[in-house]
């Protein structure tokens, strides 16, 4: 037969994971606290594993469970020498939940029970505390009520707050004995009203149901929720702590709190927490009494309080950790009733990290593991102000597309967007569009953050906000926006924003609200470049950054960018001038008419990239080559359409039959990337031409300028051929001219799974690989990234998914692709750079993946590069502990 | 030194692949004939490898060339008993081009070589004929004016049409010598005025030159054309030969022709062909007399004829093939100058096979592989009369989607073509779209064959063509589609087709024509059959069909399908009452709403099955679970949604909201396939309960209906449980409601990348595989097929690839991803059915590939089942031979 029950002396080393998955992350620290000698009340654990298989047997309890917790009940009894609910010497204890990951007040806890119409009254006469007895039995009969009877709360609480007032009174302390006594026999008769049958005076039964009602609660709708936002297992089951009472209840000489061994908002050594005299644990909680700072224990409870101190070293030295912890004072004596690792800010994480590191209790490699790289995103945006905004409704929410917070205008037209800033620079706005498209791109450029109905977390509102540093959330399927008209509704909650109206917005949560919440600061203090310095010093991959001009390439280098994996170029044809000379390429029928408007563009490009080299003086500096369909660059509106008309001196028709002959039915799988180029050569080459002129030109100013010309959309290895040699062909040409020579490398973009497959022959022509995961994860799975937010939804639900591939590489589709290529590539060409910049260069999950199948670089968004840069390193020290 | 020059006598087996890539096809036979003792003049052959090196050297002759001419042509000289060009005894020669791969008439040829000055007079007066030696002479400056020297043939054209005119008679041959030798002096005068120099009269000069000129003409314009067009290699090089002269204009005992040694047009085993008395071979083709048949040479000169009727069976003797030969005879005797396979209509391929069979001359197995499978494309449509059509201009080309013939009216709209149908039910229309949809497939069903402006050979409207065995001329971007104005235009030619003018189109080349051209019907006779039935002894592979209809299951059963591959439910939904149900779903705002009118759908659906399963008794149905995402079933004009509205009796907005929601940038990555069912099961539930009620009913009325269920555009193993669970619970609750069981197979449509790389977990929960080979060749290459006509026009002229993927299965990329599917889904599961159900399972190419890689069928249109079966025996049969 299985062991199912563990007394708290019987497990020595609770702090081990094969402890915390057994016995649940309480439990196991209860043991772990029993065996280095800290004060615990002691106790039984029955194991998750018993949970387990209760619910593999229906709900019922498995084989010995029962006679394995009454023979733990029995060594309890009389280590304690009391008996459970006895009418002389009664024991008392608490059945607590507890799964392998604290899932803070998901679960079910009684206290109190063995309370009984005898027992009360022993208890009572035995502590000489009648009052303390009987609050206790009320206490117990109101929890079991709630939670095992499943007896609306309110029916209690209206009892309470009766007798509150019927003397006059404010706080339960006020109450005495007997208005207690009274109380517990209404609670007894709403018991016998609502159930059929008296309130069970068998402590025995009151355990077994308790134990019932914890297992239950594993699987109760708020349980199921919090494990599916936080990716917990959901076949791990939760522990049952039965442990002996201690009162912090029994007057001015006892009491209860929570304590954090440092503070962890911002990670200060400090004695951070708080207490309440003469209360027991759910009185803290409920915020009837207001508790006080833990120093201030001292002046009531000296004793108690040094060894309160004391205890704070004990867990740290302990753990290594920072620990948040229950306590319990019971005439004077300390208790412990629980300890975890505290939560903790971004901030406070990289502070207590470096701060244990100087004091000696952790390592170097363990200070940076012990950072989230997720949690950086905090650091490096600015923030709502988190008590501002509790004041505000949350009025919709989206995906968390780009961190930060935003607050300012509704605005739902870029153009406007774009009057407005030039009118008025310090104009505050916010973008609010049912999607974005890149003739958005000015108005965007001045706006505060984004705003969209529609595209998911790589949506081009998503891709081009978190490229600017921006906050955006995305796909708010709640709203509707008339952009036309001017406003967005919720029509859920009959809310209606109209232009002008103030909105904020939370990139890092996806909320949405109305009117103003102030902004605060992001926080980076010199910890923060401490702990970077040494994630560099483990990590093994390069980091680089996405960036496509001067400024976001300035940015990331101050991130510690080791250089650009992909610069798009097409978003440098948007902005003013440029557009039209795009748009006049486009629009000519003849080689001689492209060549005419290309030779406007050069400039602009070339002038582009020497900004770039510049910025980037001696790192790489990865430029891909025109990338998007030609129609991105053509206006949809009636109106623009006829505008273009008349400036290109063309006539509508003419625009018009263009764009209905540039239209596409997958445009993600149409006229774009290379074969743009290979169409029409003389855009590449003119890109060519900039590129290696601007190089020409970094050099003579002495500036080191290291091109990667990239190739995109590509899946032939002709298609690759071709462009090499467009590429050398024109690069030699223009050195020629110039008299100068300067190096550059060509390489691929490797986006589509049959460029996987071939990988060994592209590798013959290329001299480095960049996996583009947006579009392979589109092709591999053949979802488009716009569309498949509809369903996505439904498959997080239905558990058909448990990551959104576009969020993090999935290892075992579009990671094999991965895996595929590198080792086909390196096979034909040993030396060859391979690297991602798909927006999952940014994921931390993502960027173990790369490290483990050896990649030589991560490139993400200038505002990820830290997060990259931890997360390369916890996955060189995770591989090194291997 | 390498040997670059071969005498005819030197090369024993000429019929060989090696002989024929070494010395050209022509030179190759030509030793093949010496060899067998057949009356060829001797002669010999310059290698294709020494053009090759030609061109290498940059139009240089390699080393050892000059010499190795040399000495063969003193060797011929010295076997003939004359001297090239000689003043006493002269030896004349042809020098002839010849590949590895006849190309007729695409390069050049010149005759008579060593004709000048004074060999002129010597050949006169040696054989009397002085007229026969001018002619010659004229003949050959003219040649060698032209090829050689690049003067414009006109001019010489222009002395001797002058000549005629001048003594007024109509015929060549109605010149006497004095007038040739004017004509000669002329001609010579022609050659000094446009080269400034004199004709040469070195016949050495002669020789190399023409040699040169022969080399030259292998990257001439017109042969770069063909090989594109054929898909020849470009680096094979041309063989020169060059044959001591035969005269057929030695008088009225002489001649040439051109025979066949059985009728290329019909098969029959006669003799044919055509010659012309006194004339040499360029009079054949020029067509200015009428070449008389072959038999009719009995009469003129009865000693050659004979002969030439011996030839006819030794060389079907000694090839076992149909030849086609050229022949001279120089005073009675007569001379082979060329043999080759001859070319012949899929009608006659099939007859010459199947006779030489019974003749004894090959085996089944050759007759078998002797029939081009892509012929019999001829053999199953309708055809527009050869002769007629020769009378007609075609005013446009597009792609060979369907093959067969349409003539009818032009009609630009569906709803109209349907209209006319129903008030005269003989009316013939050809409906005319700049594309179709799903939408217009009533208006399809009535119409004889359909021309679109866009879309591939695997756009809808080419889909549904091969579908219902219509012909269609797809992506004709030459011509500009006005529907709401009621006309097409070829704007290139000024063209302008009204609606209701007769337009004639051929689905095999893509030639559209104005007016009507008469159709004449397919023949099928004896010789068909029993071919078909040997393949089908030979063939491993599985034929199967793609089919939605019973009606198309029975034609493709009558073609010998042995099965439905694929059977595409959505296409069952836009007919009649049933469009309405399903828009009326799609318009559902809650589960009952859908259920409701999904209630509606499912008689329909379960009496299309069970058709289905009458046709194919005791054959499988595989039955894809809807396909296309619901957008494609909501109206798009303004007028319908109106009507939608009304009868749904929903507002005008409800149902532009609807589709406005549904709205997809990619709808081919977008939600669709399983997806669908995944987020709404009931739409999956409704068509399992129709599948399996039919079976059900088919059983009860001893049909024996064997049902696989599809589940398509999947890619996670999750996928796959589910709807496996959704099948099998459905499939459950029926049985047991009707009492009956049935037995039905689940299966997945391999159709995305991901699917392939996972397959050894898909095939955890699959009974079968189907490849659908045109999604995944998008998502592989990345490749919409409704867009990617813009470049991959481009990419087959500049040769980045050689075939369109999505005409014949891409082995480098997508056939690897189907290898790694079939072998990990059989490493699971080894008895896995794995099949292909993409449009190129009936391309002969693809059905080899999959014979190949081990698939157990194929399934393709109706019309193409015969294709695959025998290209399914090709594949086994050389399968064999290796």
């Amino acid at each position: 037969m299985k062991d199912y029950v563990f007394s708290f002396e019987e497990i020595k080393e609770g702090n081990t994971e094969e402890a915390q998955f057994l016995l649940g992350n309480k439990g196991a620290q209860l043991c772990e606290m029993t065996s280095k000698g800290l004060p615990v009340p002691p106790g039984f654990t029955i194991t998750t594993e018993g949970c387990r298989e209760f619910y593999d047997l229906g709900k019922k309890w498995p084989v010995g469970l029962n006679e394995q917790v009454k023979k733990k009940l029995e060594a309890l009894e009389k280590k304690m020498g009391k008996k459970l609910g006895d009418d002389k010497n009664p024991l008392f204890v608490s059945v607590r939940s507890g799964s392998y990951v604290s899932m803070p007040g998901m679960m079910e806890t009684i206290l109190n029970l063995g309370m009984n119409d005898k027992s009360v009254v022993a208890f009572g006469s035995q502590t000489k505390n009648e009052r303390a007895a009987w609050d206790s039995y009320r206490r117990f009969i109101q929890m079991f009520g709630d939670v095992v009877l499943e007896i609306d709360m309110p029916k209690f609480e209206h009892v309470l707050e009766k007798a509150k007032e019927t003397k006059g009174v404010s706080f339960d302390t006020e109450l005495d004995a007997e208005d207690l006594k009274k109380i517990v026999s209404e609670y007894k008769a709403i018991v016998k009203q609502e159930k059929g049958k008296e309130f069970p005076q068998n402590p025995w039964e009151q355990l077994t149901l308790s134990i019932d009602a914890v297992f239950s609660s594993w699987n109760c709708t708020r349980a199921l929720a919090y494990r599916r936002i936080n990716k917990l297992r959901d076949d791990a089951g939760t522990g049952v702590n039965v442990q002996s009472m201690v009162f912090g209840n029994m007057g001015n000489d006892s009491g209860t709190g929570v304590a954090f061994t440092r503070n962890p908002a911002n990670g200060n050594k400090e004695h951070y927490g708080e207490f309440l005299i003469n209360a027991q644990g759910e009185d803290v909680v409920a915020g009837i009494r207001t508790p006080e700072p833990i120093d201030a224990l001292k002046k009531y409870l000296p004793k108690a309080y040094e060894e309160l101190i004391e205890t704070y070293e004990i867990l740290e030295k302990n753990y290594k950790e920072m620990q948040d912890f229950e306590f319990t004072i019971e005439k004077n004596k300390l208790y412990l009733l629980q300890t975890r690792k505290g939560k903790r800010t971004a901030h406070a994480a990289v502070k207590i990290a470096v701060d244990m590191e100087k004091e000696g209790i952790i390592s170097k490699e363990e200070a940076v593991l012990r950072v989230d790289p997720n949690q950086l995103n905090q650091l490096l945006h600015k923030q709502l102000d988190p008590i501002a905004r509790e004041k505000h409704e949350v009025i919709a929410k989206g995906l968390a597309a780009s961190p930060g917070a935003a607050v300012g205008k509704a605005v739902f037209n870029a153009e406007k967007a774009k009057d407005m800033f030039e009118k008025n620079p310090k104009e505050k706005i916010v973008l609010i569009r049912t999607e974005t498209s890149p003739e958005d791109i000015e108005g965007m450029h001045v706006s505060q953050g984004f705003l969209t109905a529609r595209g998911g977390i790589t949506s081009h509102a998503a891709v081009v906000a978190r490229g600017m540093g921006k906050p955006c959330v995305s796909g708010c399927g709640e709203i509707t926006v008339h952009e036309k008209e001017g406003y967005f509704e919720v029509p859920s909650k009959g809310i209606k924003i109209k232009e002008f109206e103030i909105v904020s917005l939370d990139g890092a949560t996806g909320e949405v609200y109305q009117g103003e919440i102030p902004l605060v600061e992001p926080q980076m203090k010199g910890e923060f470049g401490e702990l970077m310095k040494w994630a560099d010093s483990f990590k093994k991959l390069g980091v680089r950054t996405n960036a496509d001009t001067p400024h976001d390439a300035q940015v990331a280098r101050n991130f510690g960018a080791e250089g650009i994996g992909l610069c798009r170029t097409e978003h440098m044809f948007f902005e003013g001038e440029r557009i039209k000379a795009m748009r006049e390429m486009i629009l000519a029928d003849t080689l001689e008419g492209r060549k005419k408007a290309l030779t406007k563009l050069l400039p602009y490009q070339k002038a582009d990239f020497l900004g770039l080299f510049e910025a980037m003086n001696g790192l790489d500096v990865t430029i891909r080559l025109l990338d998007p369909p030609l129609h991105e660059f053509l206006p949809r509106e009636e109106k623009d359409i006829k505008d273009l008309a008349t400036e290109m001196k063309i006539s509508v028709e003419k625009v018009k039959s263009t764009i209905h002959a540039l239209h596409e039915f997958n445009p993600m799988l149409g006229f774009r990337g290379c074969r743009l180029a290979i169409v029409y050569p003389e855009i590449a080459e003119m890109q060519v031409q900039a590129i290696i002129e601007a190089a020409i030109d970094s050099k003579r100013k002495g500036i080191d300028a290291k091109a990667e010309i990239m190739v995109p959309v590509l899946c032939l290895e002709n298609e690759m051929k071709f462009m090499k040699e467009l590429i050398d062909n024109t690069a030699k040409a223009i050195m020629q001219t110039k008299g100068e020579k300067v190096k550059y490398k060509v390489g691929v973009m490797m986006e589509l799974p049959r460029a996987c497959i071939i990988a060994d022959k592209i590798a013959e022509h290329a001299e480095f690989f960049s996996f583009g995961t947006n579009d392979l994860t589109q092709t591999t799975f053949g979802f488009s990234r716009d569309d498949a937010g509809t369903f996505i939804k439904h498959y997080l639900d239905k558990k058909i998914f448990k990551d959104d591939p576009f969020e993090s590489v999935d290892q075992e589709g579009v990671g094999e692709l991965i895996k595929m290529s590198v080792s086909k590539g390196r096979k034909t060409k040993p030396e060859l750079k391979v690297g991602i910049c798909g927006e999952q260069g940014g994921d931390p999950k993502s960027v173990e993946f790369c490290h483990n199948v050896g990649l030589s670089y991560v490139s993400c968004s200038p505002f990820r590069v830290p997060i990259a840069r931890l997360a390369a390193a916890h996955a060189a020290l995770k591989d090194k502990k291997k």
